[in-house]
């Protein structure tokens, strides 16, 4: 829970005027202009206020729909043994992007870049039978991949924040399951946020398994190539009210019934057979990647539980990721324009910016107190522009932020009794009553 | 934003009958056996569910009263590159206790075990003049201190969770209020979690400067001896409403002004004057420790702002830590009995445990959705016990979390229409009707 106002010559928001050179994609750019982040070594940021309330909303988000499928949230730590992972084959699997350190006791650790061993372990002494299961855990925490050349700012960073999931179960059957349960909690959590994901089927990789799909935005920046069928395009997000498995099997079949694949999955063959307008082929950003690998970890790590007939069984496991800092960048890939940033109004740092183009006349400022006390009380929150300068600069600052509403408080203003109120996605500025302003903004939302 | 209800059929709570035996004291003890955390390493752990929640109650207390006092709050990586520490010249100072490490690329990097350098870069870039301070910037973020033996589970872990402070000012006589802030608010901090904190005289260590106090809480199982008037003892905690330098400077003066000092700091003559049986002589743990250390890191770093007369002076600086896992652990060596945990309100994982003696039986599961429904719509946090087990099983684990409220539901009760309210602390039970229930336990917030 961040603070409900702010007030910004009391903030820390070192906007820039220019975007550094090495910025090479725009929400890079724009991060770094609107005083977002600020690299300390090659792929590795820091967070400053703005971005760091970002990046807390958009946690936020990914939290409740892994709650609403029932997910359980821990936190395991960034630093972590060798031991499972010499276990589970993957310390000598794993290249250099693994982040390997030893202690003062020359003990073999690394920082984890996931997390199948530890998870596994934890569950195999927490849970003995059939009754413990489905299980479903998560925790969000730091991760590090030693990129060999970290670029894009935020979007592929080497330290970056990242929700990961993991499910238990007692048979395949189960276990696919709970991968549609994540399945749709990923179309839900991408939606929320206004993005159009597309799930696609895709390569497993060094986690294993054989059922995996990515959940990508399109997007010309992004770093893979993407095929599928221009329906996805024409699709809005899901919401599968009906809690059970059949509800659940359907709409993953629904989201999974036409071409989508990335470049490591693509069949040229099938993708030729769709009509050639209806072929999309395109770059794209992954934002969630989820993978079923049955008893892989299970085996190797010895998380049994007893089933129902009282055998002794692997447990079926998958893993489910999303990157929380990464998808900070993939929105303003997908929202913005020549004037900055337009945050979707779930993830928005704040809801309304307050711009006092003449903070000295105490008029003015009594104005703003009023319109804040209101604002804050009916739940929003706000940024007020209070600082000593020109009113285009503050003008122009408030739309680098992107704050989904801007209220411009002047002594002409308050002469006429009439205020702009202007939506930063369109544009469009009406005028209206002080006491107007915070009902006329609580309909909008 | 933890779910407002937890039912234990589908939680991930391994309570443990018998605390392992190398847990040595009671907190660490105690949250192994009520499933709270578990270790992955020597002085690593991973925070499991019910362990997980009550450390971001602690946090956002925390993170409350540094919002206060108005600092603002960011977030700085966990892998810091080496450079600034050779600048700083900690690099060599830092002893073993600093988690070195190399990169893919053979560059020196390591895991903060605190971040003045970092944060000196990041004021250095974003602030220019004596209007730009005081600044108080914050975040809360894990930490590594390669301990060369870990012990008492997180009360001395090497990762650990720390909210660390910092303070940027034009003089020393404003830093010094700006101290004088984290003074007031650590006291605050400390007494919302039913802490008894002593602010003490101490050593500054390897951070620097010439002011520090350490906030203690006397406990036997403490690490470090400690020195004080009895008069602490009675004293309750503070509240300065009067936000003025004045008012702080007074309220740290009157804490400071009885004898209060660490080991490292003992002047055994000055305690010798107090009368005798006024003097305390105990152990402590160490729960904060604030320290103002001047110009020492932004000459070094060149951390320069232009005063109000034109001139270009280093910026004065001082840091500021809470120990936000090792609170749990303090917190638990405050607050339990011979049954278990016992938490104070404000960072209780749930205010009320509510226990289904037959959950088989219709008419209680019925009347147990009903007294949840109640109780979360009225903001309670609800922890359900519906698992088919002995009743006296579940009475003892629900007092071994040391949930502050307990209903017990059974088709007695029912029948009977009155239901036992068991309060955690001093254990006294009252019996009402269903619909008074949450009533009661509002007005006793």
């Amino acid at each position: 829970m961040q603070p409900k106002l702010v007030r910004l010559s009391q903030y820390f928001l070192p906007a820039l005027r220019e975007a550094p050179a090495e910025a090479q994609i725009v929400s890079h750019q724009l991060m770094l202009r609107a005083g977002m982040i600020k690299q300390s070594a090659a792929g590795i940021y820091s967070w400053l206020p703005l971005g760091f309330r970002v990046l807390k909303k958009i946690e936020q988000v990914v939290r409740e729909e892994q709650d609403r499928i029932g997910a359980v949230e821990l936190l395991m730590p960034t630093i972590q043994s060798a031991d499972l992972w010499h276990k589970s084959g993957r310390y000598d699997d794993y290249g250099k992007e693994m982040l390997r350190i030893k202690d003062r006791h020359d003990r073999d650790m690394l920082y984890g870049p996931t997390n199948e061993e530890l998870i596994t372990e934890i569950f195999r002494t927490g849970a003995k039978s059939y009754r413990d299961v489905p299980k479903l855990l998560y925790h969000i925490q730091w991760k590090f991949r030693d990129e060999v050349r970290p670029r894009f700012g935020v979007m592929r960073g080497r330290e970056f924040y990242m929700k990961d999931a993991y499910s238990f179960d007692s048979s395949r059957e189960n276990a696919l399951d709970s991968y549609n349960k994540f399945f749709v909690a990923y179309l839900r959590t991408f939606a929320r946020m206004g993005l159009k994901s597309i799930p696609m089927r895709a390569e497993t990789g060094p986690i294993g398994g054989d059922n995996s799909h990515e959940f990508i935005i399109l997007a010309e920046t992004g770093e893979s190539q993407v095929f599928c069928h221009r329906s996805y395009l024409e699709r809005d997000g899901l919401d599968v009210m009906d809690d059970s498995s059949e509800a659940r099997a359907n709409a993953v079949q629904d989201w999974t019934s036409d071409y989508a694949a990335t470049e490591d999955e693509h069949d040229a063959e099938a993708f030729a057979a769709i009509p050639e307008t209806d072929r999309v082929s395109t770059r794209g950003i992954e934002i969630g990647h989820i993978f079923y690998f049955g008893t892989k970890y299970s085996e190797k790590l010895e998380a049994n539980i007893i089933d129902e007939t009282g055998a002794t069984v692997p447990v079926h496991m998958g893993s489910y990721g999303v990157g929380v800092s990464r998808l900070m960048g993939a929105i303003i890939e997908a929202s913005h324009d020549d004037k900055g940033i337009i945050w979707p109004a779930a993830i928005a740092p704040f809801q309304l910016g307050i711009v006092n183009v003449k903070p000295a006349d105490t008029a003015s400022s009594a104005t703003a107190e009023q319109l804040i006390e209101a604002a804050t009380n009916a739940g929003m929150e706000v940024l007020y522009d209070d600082r000593d300068q020109r009113a285009g600069v503050k003008f122009a600052e408030m739309e680098l932020l992107g704050i989904p509403w801007r209220v411009v408080i002047s002594p002409k203003a308050l002469e006429a009794g009439s205020f702009e109120v202007t939506e930063r996605k369109g544009g469009q500025t009406r005028h209206m009553a002080l006491d107007d302003i915070v009902p006329f903004l609580c309909e909008q939302q």
